[in-house]
């Protein structure tokens, strides 16, 4: 795009430029092509067609290559694409809205509105940010979510995904009524009924047959065949079992917790179902990043202990 | 103290001087003896002995007074006071140091530790802010607390107090052994067995009776019963079931959360009780006064809507 511009100038990109044909034909042809004497690029590729061999076509080219600035930031921002790349899964953050005492809902699953709407407004940014948003079936029947950004003059939606081993989520509900709207993916267990696997091919939605573990969609048979169709970031909105399953299989990268002022004891509905945790040593950990107030909640993200 | 520094000077207090003789002889004397020439203090004293004639007896003397200079400050540091001359109660702080998901204890009650080595600090900086200390009969069977303020050098222990209907707490427990050291107070039910009464007062506890309430020691009987013994400010540290007890009866000031990195799933104690809630419109509700991050936890303080 930058034309003569570009003749003797220096990119800067937080990737390795790619080396081969994907969807697009190779950074590496484009970047010599322009004429560009110098590439700033913190981070090799670990995609096995590229690793090393985008540098080394640039330096075949004559171009600078300079690596390792701002690598740390690179990775994290890239964390998706890698961790797709090296465990055949995308990056999952798990969002809370909670009481004080880690309820989303009352006991009669009352849940609109427990924090106020600057967290909301943020969590719609957070959508935004991620390839797909994600919810257990529970929260599909129970809350009837749109799941899209709005509010931001989004011009990509993420792809809206339910969990639902029997597919036993309402037709008529907002996510199969608007399902050619903004794509709607249900991953679904071997056992799915072929009426309601029609009925929702019929509304336009995408069925992706997961495997089943101990009665439940295995967590990570879903992250895998959404990583299989190129999803490298997913927002996972709940509910409670869907983020206990996720989290008692070591699957939830980063946490943003939305905490309102209020209590709702211990009737209320659990933010994280069970986990079958006994001691403290086996629970799962993560690390503070960041914590601000957000309009009258509070905002904390936490990442696992393993990522930067 | 200040001697003949004193004559023609300026006093800056925090509340209207007493007038009356109540543990010590009148303020208002004391002031005038010294030669103050102004005082200034911010805020009228509600007693009824006081309320006014402190600030009269001033002017009638010569001192010039100026009222009315960060009254709401002096307000809020005065609360425990103000309430209880007032309401006949304490000011009360519950704290809840908890995981991600509201839960202070494993299934099988372990509970060292959710949170680090900062926030328990933090705590017992905030116990020697408070003149008792309080947790359900519970916790004091679970935990085996000294609840004594250590590491700052106090020299003064704030009382500790278990409320338990039956005073069914262990006499070997910490709080019996060492119920002469620092006092230990119990409010109890009317139908405690006269031997544990006994067995009590000769560790050198306090007896205190109060009312029960649907099968359960009425909080409102056991704060009155701590307001008339002198307690201004009670720190309530749980557990779970004393805090919905405290909540459900609209009887918390102020919040002091410690939430953990750590989730433990709805199997978890959860750290608010039963609340009997069903509607999102009935739970208890406060407003975000701080939040910072707490070592590698979040601390964050809530207070009632209706104190400042
Ligand atoms: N405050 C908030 O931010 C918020 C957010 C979300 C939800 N909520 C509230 O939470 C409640 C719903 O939560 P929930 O815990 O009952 O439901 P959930 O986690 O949303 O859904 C649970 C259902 O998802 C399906 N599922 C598929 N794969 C699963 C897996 N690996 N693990 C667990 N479940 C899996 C199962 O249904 P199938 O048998 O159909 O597969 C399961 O019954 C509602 O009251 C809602 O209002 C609140
Ligand atoms: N993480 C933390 O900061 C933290 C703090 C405290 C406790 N904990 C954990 O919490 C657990 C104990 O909590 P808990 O909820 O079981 O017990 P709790 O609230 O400490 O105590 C409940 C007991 O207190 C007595 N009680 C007296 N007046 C009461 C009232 N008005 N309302 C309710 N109870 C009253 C009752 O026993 P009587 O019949 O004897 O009257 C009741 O069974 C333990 O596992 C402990 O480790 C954790």
């Amino acid at each position: 795009m930058a034309g003569e511009a570009a003749r003797g100038a220096t990119a800067y990109v937080t990737l390795e430029p790619c080396s081969h044909t994907g969807q697009t034909p190779p950074c590496t042809q484009a970047l010599i092509s322009a004429g560009i004497a110098r590439v700033v690029a913190p981070i090799n590729d670990n995609d096995d067609r590229v690793s090393g061999r985008g540098f080394d076509q640039l330096r075949a080219a004559g171009i600078e290559v300079s690596t390792g600035l701002m690598a740390q930031e690179a990775l994290l921002d890239h964390a998706g694409f890698f961790l797709r790349n090296s465990q055949e899964r995308p990056w999952v953050t798990l969002k809370l809205a909670m009481t004080l005492d880690g309820r989303i809902a009352t006991a009669t699953g009352e849940s609109k509105w427990i924090t106020g709407a600057p967290s909301r407004k943020k969590v719609h940014a957070l959508r935004a940010t991620h390839d797909a948003v994600m919810v257990g079936a529970g929260t599909a029947r129970a809350d009837d979510p749109a799941l899209t950004v709005r509010g931001f003059g989004a011009h990509r939606q993420p792809v809206r995904v339910i969990a639902s081993r029997l597919l036993d989520v309402p037709l008529m509900s907002q996510l199969a009524q608007t399902a050619r709207d903004v794509p709607v993916w249900l991953c679904h267990g071997p056992d799915a009924r072929p009426e309601l696997r029609t009925a929702w091919d019929g509304l336009g939605a995408t069925l992706l047959p997961c495997q089943i573990n101990a009665g439940r969609l295995d967590p990570s048979s879903v992250l895998q065949a959404l990583g299989a169709k190129g999803i490298t970031r997913v927002f996972c909105e709940g509910g409670g079992q869907l983020a206990a399953s996720l989290l008692s299989q070591d699957l939830v990268d980063e946490l943003h917790v939305f905490t309102a002022g209020v209590g709702l004891g211990a009737e209320g509905h659990p933010g994280i179902g069970a986990l079958g945790v006994d001691h403290l040593v086996e629970a799962p950990r993560f690390q503070l990043k960041s914590v601000s107030s957000c309009g009258e909640d509070i905002h904390h993200v936490w990442r696992r202990s393993d990522q930067g």
